[in-house]
């Protein structure tokens, strides 16, 4: 790529051999055809604004690039793009003990933050499975949620201030670090959420939480959807309820069978839950064991378990966090989709009936955020079935599943963003004029249309 | 005004006499000369769609009106516009159990929705003065915030889905009440604190709130303003904290003067604070015992009393809340302004050099929420001053404020909005690019700008 020469960045921040093309010009799908023509690796907000300004005037595409753990293909550069890694940006600049707030650049890791964060006696509270190599910058542009959504919500939430370069070049600051700020737009929450279609985030500032008290973790076998519902509302009522994760028996056996895990209870069920809730006392340990126990006396759990210590706690969350892991052997076709709390027992009867008819012989495992209403569909690969037959099959499922999830008013993408893999389906959840309406937005930020193009609208 | 015969709504939906147009043609503020043609009084969305349709064939500029308590002057027409209220619109709409969710009209009052949460024993968090009037459009229109946000954030927080109508007629439902929905930008947000420059919020669905344990009201002496910092930290980490508001022995001279209550304390301060904090259980109050002696051991406190019932809990707040009915007989000059928590101490110093060098005798009242870093300042017309010198002479001092906001990165209006009043002060809080964005962003959604023109950009 002949422009890259006139590139103002040192010869070590740009890439163009083939191996770093593959690695950094794609996220964590699997089946796309990956086509970068360049890596660069900006150390500075000046060095950002210069490689927008230079894509501007070679109109040239840029990809946004976290720590890539995406599932919808935003961050793959599939035409030819120059790929913008943020992996040199990593550090974390300042701390503020008055306000608990933390000031970052984009490639700090969620892990990293979260250490930091226990390191001054608070808590980062956005947590999921890929905390180990997913990027700030990356879960800003997703809105990432994860398990601990039901108590504190999503990254949008603790995102208090924004720097960005938008598709036009120039640096906005956007709120600050206020809490209070009535004056007009607030362009930082279209930039939460924007799968890098409007700009780059080149720094954010981030609150963070007390630290929570003692945690308990149980695990409940139910054998009923409406029995998980009641049981979610008793603890939400009655508890300081952090997480309620449901798994399905198939779920479970995966899970059993990948970790070699003794069954967590003697009882054997259809759905089983890993729910975890605040202990500040004695006395909320005993409210937690009454709630508990009125579940088992209504008949709502068929039985249950309560975490004595911290280990214990850790084993009974591998049920639920491992299940993805366990599922990978089988290449599992992944939806992610969410609908109202109230809406999640029809949308599952729903859909299972749908599935099951469809496909009688396919193994499909659920798994999901009741708290919330974000469901994990995986469609297993049946044995003998090509990974190109298989992927075929599954776009004809998604149908199935958006029509059920349109059904409901729900979300084709709860947590995993648009991208490319959710685009041709977006109206199933954004009606027509709101699509038209995102991108003339688009077109106030990035006039040239440089900032991912092809994704998300 | 001769097009009102065109216009699809019944004869009592549209007023023109001189009252209504006086009365419905302004908020709170009272220095602007009122210039509405007519009032509409919209009972559903289809209404409001043909009152943009209306307004678009006949260019005629539309003010969007809730409760009319803003302190900026957005719901004041001022050049001949229609005001569109929202007062028909009033209903509570359906509530959903499972979701703690409220679906609402934008003409429903604060205080209502307060009470309908309670009798569902929830809880509507979002709370302030003007609670028996404010509506939820407006409070949805302009971001409200109040005395809670330290515990319980901004009304953004509460809103899980819009109706909107736009400036170009269209009905876009935003988000569904969904809590999480990844597709891409969150035009939701947009419409949050947007001040009616884009379209009309027609329908809102609310999340309630899990309702409080007891409350404890605390009310301290403090001699500095470290201090008030210091004791604000203490109780942030230590306790759940709920409000944390501070106010001046000026301020409070004027309570005890207007309402005849005793002081809240032996102790005569500079400074005092009304702190609100959860107390669960017994352990829970010996907790908030002690970091309040720890407190008064440490200096911080000069003195402190703690609510022993409930009544004495609501006298506590009269110090905090009576200041603004306290101070109106002395036409107070209001600016609302935000920084960052930990500046609060140097903001207010830098400010008050700055006032009493220009101004050395004004009196000059202060008070506000610590816990957000959000301040209201009052300065009083001092006797012998006209209404119109004294307001010439606080516009000098706008620019002293603001410029002392602007160097901490502050917010020129916290809570009230920019409306007319703050509009041409916006560049202190948001930069030239961002304003010209906001500008593209408004003919996105209202290409004929007829949605609230002359407001906040």
């Amino acid at each position: 790529m002949q422009e890259l020469s006139s590139l103002p960045l040192k010869a070590e921040q740009i890439k163009t051999d083939t191996d770093s093309l593959k690695y950094y010009g794609k996220d964590w799908t699997t089946y796309f055809d990956i086509k970068a023509s360049a890596i660069v690796f900006p150390e500075s907000t000046e060095d950002v604004v210069n490689i927008v300004k230079w894509a501007r005037a070679n109109k040239i595409a840029l990809v946004p690039s976290g720590g890539r753990t995406g599932l919808s293909g935003a961050a793959c550069a599939l035409n030819g793009e120059v790929v913008v890694s943020f992996e040199k940006m990593h550090r974390i600049l300042s701390f503020n003990e008055t306000d608990s707030t933390v000031q970052i650049e984009p490639g700090v890791i969620t892990e990293s933050l979260q250490e930091f964060a226990r390191s001054k006696n608070l808590y980062y509270p956005v947590d999921f499975a890929a905390r180990g190599s997913s990027q700030l910058g990356g879960n800003i542009a997703t809105n990432a949620g994860g398990i601990k959504v039901v108590r504190y919500g999503l990254t949008r939430d603790w995102v208090v201030g924004l720097e960005v370069v938008t598709g036009s070049g120039e640096v906005l600051n956007l709120n600050n670090g206020l809490i209070k700020n009535a004056t007009g737009l607030d362009l930082r929450h279209l930039f939460v959420g924007s799968e890098g279609i409007l700009g780059f985030i080149t720094q954010a500032t981030i609150k963070l939480a007390p630290k929570p008290p003692e945690l308990k973790v149980l695990v409940f076998a139910l054998d009923q959807l409406s029995s998980v519902m009641k049981v979610y509302s008793e603890f939400k009522n009655r508890c300081a309820l952090q997480a309620y994760e449901m798994f399905s028996e198939k779920a479970l056996k995966h899970v059993l069978h990948s970790t070699g895990l003794p069954r967590p209870l003697e009882t054997v069920a259809d759905f089983y839950v890993v729910c975890e809730v605040e202990c500040a006392s004695e006395k909320a340990e005993e409210n937690i064991m009454s709630v508990f126990e009125g579940c088992l006396e209504n008949g709502w759990l068929l039985d249950g378990v309560i975490s004595q210590s911290e280990v214990q706690a850790k084993t009974f969350w591998r049920y639920r966090e491992d299940i993805s892991e366990a599922l990978s052997v089988h290449s599992p076709y992944k939806n992610d989709v969410a609908v109202a709390i109230s809406k999640v027992p029809d949308f599952i009867v729903d859909l299972d009936l749908v599935l099951s008819q469809a496909y009688p012989n396919w193994e499909v495992v659920w798994f999901g955020h009741i708290g919330d209403g974000n469901l994990h569909i995986n469609i297993l690969r049946p044995e003998g079935m090509t990974k190109e037959q298989f992927v075929a099959e599954c776009r004809k499922v998604d149908e199935m599943v958006f029509k059920a999830v349109q059904k409901q008013a729900g979300s084709i993408s709860a947590e995993h963003g648009v991208g490319v893999t959710k685009r041709s389906f977006l109206t199933y959840t954004r009606s027509p004029e709101e699509i038209e309406i995102m991108k003339g937005i688009k077109k106030v930020f990035d006039p040239d249309n440089i900032m991912n193009p092809g994704k998300v609208i």
